[in-house]
């Protein structure tokens, strides 16, 4: 693993803030879409799909915000590259209609999409290890903050119990970790693969060492990384990650 | 080249028409942006960076609408995987926002972009065969109808001068051509390679033996390609374009 410089939950605020104002213009669907990208690719690139993996479903839990979006977006990516992604969307977005249109997108490609009812554990019947490829952990992102609300406590306790049996792909932070902290209580899951968004954040030094760690969301300038303190990544050609 | 089926200008502008339905829910923002990245993705495989192109620029002019729309995306991709892009926006769309923040997304990244003033022929100082890799027209799209106004009836007839020193990229449809019945007029551009977005126009039955024809915007379901009379297109792993 290669040295590479993190920036702390403060910092990736102000640079999603800097990257989506008036002077930059990026919108959130643009870079949503980028991200959601680069995580379906380094699935691929981690999973690939073979006699063994074609029939087996990749699960992929999507949170209430941004982070979650990008597991709709990435969902819908693997769906293109062959994949069978099942999508457990258990607290849907109501106030902004984009991810409404997220969700027909999936419908659209016939990705079945598990919602909440009541404290129901049916998501689990869903989630068998023999047929499950991975799980997309894209509940929580870099603007996280305890305490953990229901349903998304108990979706990753059962999550950590899982995680030997089926890896994880954490979206840009472990879940439940801490940003800047890391893992801080005992039932903290651990990805078996983690794609930070942008730059990594501070909590990815308390990745296990077998944690297969990729950078994604290629929409910066060199410039912009050492304005803010961080090396630029070397992408290779066209990809939209970078293994770390 | 294989075997492939064509869709006429007429089903084209349904299928965007569905694509950007209610019942499927994709966004401008979205497709263009996908758009944008595979037509980058096509001049890195026939342009490939090294000692000789990486200081040399891409010329990309930019039209009125959605193809110009790719094109600025396009620019911002090419810029990202490390070549030099230079944008000609002749027109700018006014119409709206969304085109004023994909220019405010090239100055962020320091692309230097041309625009219109007067009849003036200035741009042309900015395309030297010499240092000029290749040429991607993002002009006109499947929605052109002829009469063509200046200035892109001038600059086009300028490419085709051009044609024979430096490569032209044409986006979904060489500019100028009629969509269904490909080159009218005698001056017609002849580009060396042409990327069609989602399925090939009828036009690109004419294209030049030699031309090199990719097929990029992956974002419809297999069965949606049927449901419009042609085969789904089988891109390899993460590739958002397929050479046909």
């Amino acid at each position: 693993m290669s040295l590479f410089k993190v920036v702390s939950s403060k910092l990736a605020a102000e640079i999603d803030q800097e990257l989506m104002g008036p002077q930059v213009g990026f919108t959130l669907q643009q870079l949503m879409e980028l991200a959601g990208f680069s995580v379906a690719q380094a699935v691929s690139r981690e999973f690939p799909l073979d006699k063994a993996s074609i029939d087996k479903h990749v699960f992929v839990i999507a949170g209430p915000g941004n982070n979650g979006g990008d597991g709709l977006v990435c969902a819908r990516h693997l769906k293109l590259f062959g994949y069978n992604p099942i999508v457990y969307y258990p607290k849907r977005s109501e106030r902004n209609e984009f991810y409404k249109q997220l969700v027909s997108q999936l419908n659209f490609f016939k990705v079945p999409i598990l919602s909440q009812e009541g404290d129901s554990t049916d998501w689990l019947e869903y989630l068998k290890p023999e047929s499950t490829l991975c799980i997309v952990d894209a509940i929580f992102g870099f603007s996280f903050k305890p305490p953990m609300r229901e349903p998304f406590k108990g979706i990753l306790t059962q999550l950590h119990e899982l995680e030997n049996q089926v890896p994880i792909v954490s979206v840009d932070v472990p879940s439940g970790w801490d940003v800047d902290e890391g893992p801080i209580t005992e039932d903290a899951i651990n990805p078996a693969v983690l794609v930070s968004l942008t730059v990594p954040k501070p909590c990815s030094n308390f990745l296990k060492r077998n944690t297969a760690h990729y950078v994604g969301g290629r929409f910066i300038p060199r410039e912009f990384a050492n304005k803010y303190g961080f090396e630029p990544f070397d992408y290779e050609l066209t990809d939209q990650i970078l293994k770390l």
